[in-house]
């Protein structure tokens, strides 16, 4: 029999959570134009509004049809918005969410608040165990959802040739960072994944036993200055320091330097950030590095990227930001850094945990099958909504990705 | 010494139609939102805030500058609304337009309105016949960007799974059309080309002597009913009735049907069109055929295409159009008709007239440098804004084109 | 009643001309391996093996079977080496070519003597006129081939860091050439086109009608030295001398100089030749340029090119060649020089001409179905087979081809 | 200081070996044409004659140039058969191996005598261990070039519409095999890796810890009967047991069985196989899958890919092969049956061992630059050449290669 006591404290968690997280994506989108939010700039990137309606497709679909009796609010925009569930049915394909300007931004909005409401009363029922858990997916997802707004969005204004900022802010005063220093482990047998109570996506699970040689971990993110650095040495033109795939990528691309960084005259680069094109700042957490960059800067330094085992169970974490309001930028650093500024690559595929299953129908689709062919990233971003991350969290793209917060933190063999 | 009452009343004239052809775009765009206006659905179609950004980016760039003295509005906008002036210096790249997102559709609103004033000051102060030359040609420009608006709006439109209407219509009861008949003309030394008064763009002279061989032109298009004949008996499977190039299309780009026909069921189609889907209207004369398309029905139908002088030589003309309003769809047909419902393609390639110079600077871009790789198509469209078209006129597409309201009629040898 | 000494006369010639250029084109192939003879170096070229056997095909194809009573050698060799006949069915991809190790060259060698024999036996036979018109488009067919035999084996060479040659030859002395003369016409009512007897294909007829403006020709074909001026003036780098079509293939594919030319060092150029690489020699006619160079340079020059009846009607004509031994490069000048050292491009689209009808069955598909998208060139080029050529010669290429032996003369409007 | 009689036994057995490996490759060339041996039929294939070359170059380049003091045989060879050495300098694209005509594959066997000379001469003289290192290196690098042979090769002769067969063979009398049993093994903290005498690849270490959970690994790989039943069942239009990437390739290349299987009649299979096309054999074992049809076909079967830690502690290695004769294609299974038919795929990315170090210089970028994007494989195939495998071994290509001899062994959590 449930611990009835607990049920009501979790719903009463949930619903409050539910009001929260679902304002927090509408003000995420203040101050957009509408023009703004239906462009989409790569087939990487979705436009805003594909977000806010996707987002609400997904309380509708997997929770309010199969739990609350709901039809659909309009039947054929679930074809405009699933996104990648073959088992729920056909989708619009993805690179083409940017040619949907009907129904526009008001109707999604609209839409919005129907869902809501929806799902309030859904959940002053009294409902299972099992919807509970789908709302709380539902809320996972959605955060999810919310950091690739704003990077989706970074995306789309870079393009831009007037640059323009999200949010603007004070230039900060450039400061400097200290040396890393190294945090040293033991090795061993060590136990990682998710575990205990609380959310955690299936990804994470289930907890299991690694073997680990002594390794030790740097007590910060890579800098820029440290970045600047790799790139005077010849980092983007040395082929020994690369993997082959990198390598190939940096010929056929032509990078000289991370993404969004733009050079104004020799030597002299720009950084677009959320907040307009500035200079680049040395203490800063370098960002919108791929892996294949991390990996070369690692080699470049004489160390390694960590695998994530030796990352989980090495890693500080802090999990509280956003005391102050929004933030779009990762914050320089003055010392030793926990997690949370930049996603960090580790050199770990994306593969399932020993005893993996993917839960039954749709939602089993949620994360089993991406396990092929990307990196892990750990801890989180200065763009992931507060309370969002774990650090059992196991983030993931291609090895060539750059436009997420990424940036690394290097390992050593002890 | 010019004839002054003339040079005064060109200027009423032309400060008249600057009026109103600047209000005819506007009216274009009434009911679409900003989102269906800023997103571009292929390379080469632009999105409609574009089209209204460009045209205005003509006269100040043409005109305000370099005869009025005035500054741009935005310094950095010319980058973004130059279209394909090498002359004029760098621009943005066309198959990037859709990521304009700033400025806004209202602030290009804004900047329509202060160039609208400005050049209705110019005008005031009885400007040279070249500043009225100019104007001119930028009415006659903005003419041809409100046909594109509806063409590219279309096409955008048509990516929706919605389908939506960009204008309501009663649907109209199918009719029939007699069979065609045939004009015949006995060629001869005839003279092509324009030399009168009044605007024309400098492609469609000078004026000159062709010699013809004796033929026969078809009293009016090809109606959507032959058109389904031809599909009928295999047209679109057979490759003897097609140029290599058209034929190498229909495989690789899966042709079976006009663009905008949709197959909902076996062999009962729909047609896309700016009143929303409807089923085909025999009486309608076919259009957004391709050129190869067009060649291919020609050679079943055993005739052929006319060239661009038999054409201009032979065909009935029907200046005036749009008195009951706005048309955004072919017309059904009841008999003979003249031009005027789709540009009919040639088998002409466009090339330069005998004695063709183009214009010293900038302006010299607007035609001449697009004389290879594209055929001719005469007439004008249901879409063409009235008073555009004359039977000297040369539109010009590559030969695999459709999304512009293109059908054909026939010829044959005498 | 034929005239039978006239028939007679005519077997007697075609059977000494079917030896003759047979013949030829295995003494093209004298000097190469298997491995040159079999490998494809880009999609439009064919390897010389290709070549053998598919010449040899269209004599059992086209005679043999439906005149002779044979049996195709080998059955399943018919889809190896059938082109783009349609009608005939289905065939190789043509990017495949390369692919076709088996039959090895040898085994071709083999089927082109059988079917060799197989024709003279039918030669003997005294055959009917359409099977002697077949014979003779035959071998004009395979004459063409031989043409492609060293344009596609060029292509490949080039395409080797050891730039090999085919033939070797002394480095003749640089000379220089005088300027280029005029020559006036004056224009009015011409024929043009093929009327006479002996051999055409259809495309040069029928002979009809055309109005000229008066105009002026080049006495030569452009030099290497001017194009080495057009070089040095920028003309690589000046949008405004080019077609639209033109200047993007100059940026996407970086045009600096003719195909086959290599910068050794600053401003220092070699040439592949079929006789290896060498300097440029100013007294040569340009060649290898494509249509979009050869209208830049025109424009450069204050010219432009001619229309393809201009040139029938003007230009001074040169048959024979190839008195001393094979000519695979073209020879340098020293004055007026009439047409045959370089194909000379048009500014006529490839269309057909008035009252054009193709002929019925697989050989109408010879010329006809390609009158699109391509241009003009005219006169024939030293690697053209002797006799081979004609005035009324229509040779065609997309705007963008430079891998065949193509310059230009100019023109001029009177 | 080094035990003199062991020295003197290696070089011994390595100068057999030398001998007998070089011949090897030689005997694989055995009745191919020069035609046969030039052709590249794709990007991820080279020509045979490549193989040849770059094999010998490889001698050449890391033996005998820096530590025989001897010059290249021809200097500008070494562009044309460096494969992705980076620190040996710029070399000739892969795609383009195949345009190689020149040098002949007779300059190639000439110039393979002379460097197997100089290698037996540089023997004679008792080089040091780092000399006896790079020549064992280089043997065991010709091993996996000789693989790689008959794999390009069978990707050409595949593309020939007549299916040439490279060796007959009798037709074996199709079998069937008895339902796979399972292997049971604890888990634990067990050690993986090469420690040993005798030679292994860098890649293969350090030997290291690995901590296991409970496993079952199948005592034979999955059979051809088998796939019919997943293909019948249909494995191959079911997304729901594919990973995301994979279904994509599934869709995107039309894949319905694996490669070289060709639809014949409806449900009636071809199998090309360098004996020839042939029908499938149900007690083979299944080869020419990717890895994602693997682990579609795993998951269709409720087990799963083996991770390369699992598959070395559990399979049963039988390392002799080739007794009576070269085996180019996987025989039949009628029992549990070890690795050694066919390359198996785990569900392990291939990446760095705890610990592992790249050589410095150029052989350094043998392996670890490749370890980003790839799977691993394990075991080895019917086609690997006689001890050239090891327990150890770990083969590696992306998840969607098809055209190595790449089958699968299921594995299952105990």
């Amino acid at each position: 029999m449930p611990d009835l006591h607990r049920v009501s404290d979790r719903l009463t968690r949930l619903a409050a959570s539910f009001s929260a997280v679902r304002a927090r994506s509408l003000a995420l989108a203040e101050g957009l134009s509408a023009e703004d939010m239906v462009v989409q700039s790569m087939p990487d990137a979705s436009p805003v509004k594909w977000h806010l309606a996707h987002t609400t497709w997904f309380f509708e679909t997997f929770v309010l049809g199969p739990h609350g009796g709901r039809q659909p609010w309009r039947a054929e925009w679930g074809f405009l918005f699933n996104s990648y569930y073959d088992a729920i049915g056909d989708r619009h394909p993805r690179p083409k969410r940017g040619l949907l300007t009907r129904p526009p931004v008001s109707e999604v909005l609209e839409w919005r608040a129907v869902v809501d409401g929806q799902v309030m009363d859904l959940l002053e029922t009294g409902p299972s165990v099992e919807v509970l858990d789908l709302v709380e997916l539902g809320l996972n997802h959605e955060q999810q959802h919310q950091e690739l707004i704003l990077t989706d969005l970074k995306h789309l204004l870079n393009e831009s040739p007037l640059k323009p900022a999200y949010r603007s802010a004070e230039k900060p005063v450039a400061g400097t960072v200290p040396p890393l220093g190294w945090v040293a482990h033991p090795g061993g047998l060590v136990e990682v994944g998710h575990a205990g109570p609380g959310f955690a996506f299936d990804n994470e699970g289930p907890r299991h036993r690694v073997w680990l040689e002594p390794f030790r971990l740097a007590d910060r993110p890579v800098s820029v200055g440290e970045w600047l650095a790799f790139m005077a040495d010849g980092g983007y033109a040395t082929p020994s320091l690369w993997l082959a795939d990198g390598w190939a990528r940096v010929q056929a691309e032509g990078w000289r330097a991370p993404m969004y960084w733009r050079e104004a005259g020799q030597g002299d680069w720009r950084v677009f950030t959320l907040h307009g094109e500035r200079r680049p700042d040395v203490a800063e957490p370098v960002t919108h590095v791929s892996q294949y960059e991390a990996d070369a800067f690692a080699r470049w330094a004489g160390a390694r990227l960590p695998t994530e085992a030796e990352w989980e169970v090495a890693c500080r974490w802090a999990p509280d930001r956003e005391m102050a309001g929004l933030v779009v930028h990762p914050p320089a650093m003055d010392g030793p850094t926990p997690a949370g500024r930049v996603w960090e690559w580790t050199n770990s595929a994306y593969l399932p945990y020993p005893g993996f299953r993917t839960a039954p129908g749709a939602v089993g689709e949620y994360n089993g099958k991406f396990m092929s062919g990307q990196v892990v990233l750990r801890g989180h971003s200065c763009v992931t909504p507060p309370g969002h991350g774990r650090p059992t969290y196991r983030n993931f793209f291609p090895a060539g990705s750059r436009w997420q917060f990424s940036g690394l933190r290097l390992a050593r063999d002890a």
